[in-house]
């Protein structure tokens, strides 16, 4: 059985073939950052295309950023996505778009790639895991016993707002001591440029130019020995290794996954320090779990989002 | 079909006969301080005689406190029961004592009274729960999807020793900053001590005299408006406010229950103060969830022992 597979990003869309658990073929085009919602769902229509098409397919699935309603298809906040209109239903339009009339099943972009880690990648084999994306923000995903975790309301999975230290450091949404307002890019950049405004020197800033300061560059700046890099990756193990070891303190769970950008730019770095510090912390320190880097790449996502419609049309 | 629950306690051995939802049948003995696990087993096997003994009764569970091991029905240490000898096999030594041919459960006490206040008490009809129970520790249970969630390694629920402060009070286990440090009974107890020692009055120091300072101390303080036991118990209202925001954040429950001898003595007044801090906190704040306290009062233990049995003899 085949399924395709689109993970919706802020720069690029990446798709994917999968058929059982082999990717197939893959096809990536750029975001438009102009034109709305529906010049994003003609690019997407094309990576479909660049992918041989739906004839044969199952159905689609889509991992979008921001506040989805997963019934309705409807993506109704993206932040992260330039051209995007409130409220627009994605998944019927897309499937107006290629014309099929096969089924579209829209999920959220971190659900996505934290269940391609863990039918696929990273986490393969765990019935137990936590996937935690650094990327802009921290965003996270739950499988719980084998099942992806989505709570009572759909809202579950979201580490990267649980507090770390009350009063602490404010995070972009407005609460204090959040794992983001650690271990998220967006963060760290404003953290930087506080710093870098207040008289310190930091190679993040002339690396950074007047662009934001990607994953690569915080990764360059890190390998380069830059202090202040050092410092804000400190604090985000610090951050990340303490909620863990809470979390593994409450859940018992198997595996731990580090993705998003920050996390296969320097997850190498990162999942080691973060694992050591979560058992030193954790209550039954004698468990066996593990931090691990995501192993699928850019591919995850969309990987996820055809497992999505795998599952939701089973 | 007929269950019979027992829970162990430090004080009381207490039991049920629970037949479908509907207890039939109670009974209580005191818990001897001496003559070994095997007085203790006795006492267990008189209860089982007021209850009306074992016919027709399918399976005997036993909510006992300590680590325990499910498997061998083995309770490895008990520092709570003062006759305890580690690595007693409870579940085999009781049903030899009953004489019965029946199967014999054995659980955590807080596991089983997690459990009794799911499907029988303050958390009925909820999927996704979490108990905290406040005694002389604080202990806790999950349940996720309508099932008990044990972990990887059956360590899960420990909300108690989850980090809130971060190098923050000490906590009975030798960690910093966990919830139980603010919240438990022993630890609060440590607290009080400690300021009184400084010189601070208090009346929890009349009111317990030599004895350990029970939850009813500090119930009864607590209504006459002593400063040190008010000022303590917004600590730990602060603290599992703050641990529930962050696990509502993660998990998305539906029902938060307050067991425990503090539980009990005090949810009534520390279940709104605590779901009101925690709704303030979490970040998805329009996410419907609840804090109440036990419902069940002293059997919730017992009855959940039994539902333990049924569920293992299905």
């Amino acid at each position: 059985m085949t399924f395709i597979g689109l993970d919706l990003g802020g720069t690029k869309v990446y798709g994917v073939v999968l058929d059982g658990e082999n990717i197939k073929e893959r096809a990536k085009r750029k975001t438009p950052a102009s034109g709305g919602s529906q010049a994003i769902v003609e690019v997407m229509a094309g990576v479909v295309e660049d992918l041989g098409g739906v004839h044969h397919v199952k159905a689609i699935g889509i991992g979008a950023p921001g506040l989805i309603d997963r019934k309705a298809g409807v993506v109704k906040r993206a932040p992260n996505l330039k051209a995007w209109e409130d409220d627009f239903p994605l998944g019927p339009a897309l499937a107006d778009a290629v014309g099929a009339k096969i089924p579209v099943v829209l999920g959220n972009d971190v659900e996505a790639g934290v269940l391609g880690e863990h039918r696929l990648g990273a986490a393969r084999g765990k019935r137990n895991v936590l996937g935690i994306w650094m990327g802009t923000g921290v965003g996270g995903g739950l499988v719980i016993d084998g099942k992806m975790h989505r709570g009572a309301h759909g809202l579950a999975g979201e580490i990267g707002h649980m507090i770390v230290e009350p009063g602490g450091r404010e995070c972009g949404c407005g609460g204090e001591g959040h794992v983001e307002a650690y271990a998220g890019r967006a963060s760290m950049e404003r953290e930087a440029r506080r710093q870098a405004a207040a008289g310190r020197e930091t190679m993040l800033m002339e690396l950074a130019g007047d662009d934001r300061m990607k994953s690569s560059v915080f990764g360059k700046a890190f390998e380069a020995g830059d202090p202040l890099t050092i410092e804000l990756l400190d604090s985000a193990v610090a951050a990340v290794g303490t909620v863990v070891a809470s979390v593994q303190t409450l859940l018992d769970l198997e595996q731990i996954v580090l993705g998003g950008g920050i996390g296969e730019r320097l997850g190498d770095v990162l999942a080691p320090r973060i694992e050591r510090l979560a058992h030193a912390l954790t209550f039954a320190s004698e468990a066996d779990f593990h931090v691990a880097p995501a192993a699928l790449g850019d591919s995850a996502g969309a990987a996820g989002a055809a497992l999505l419609a795998a599952d939701a049309t089973d």
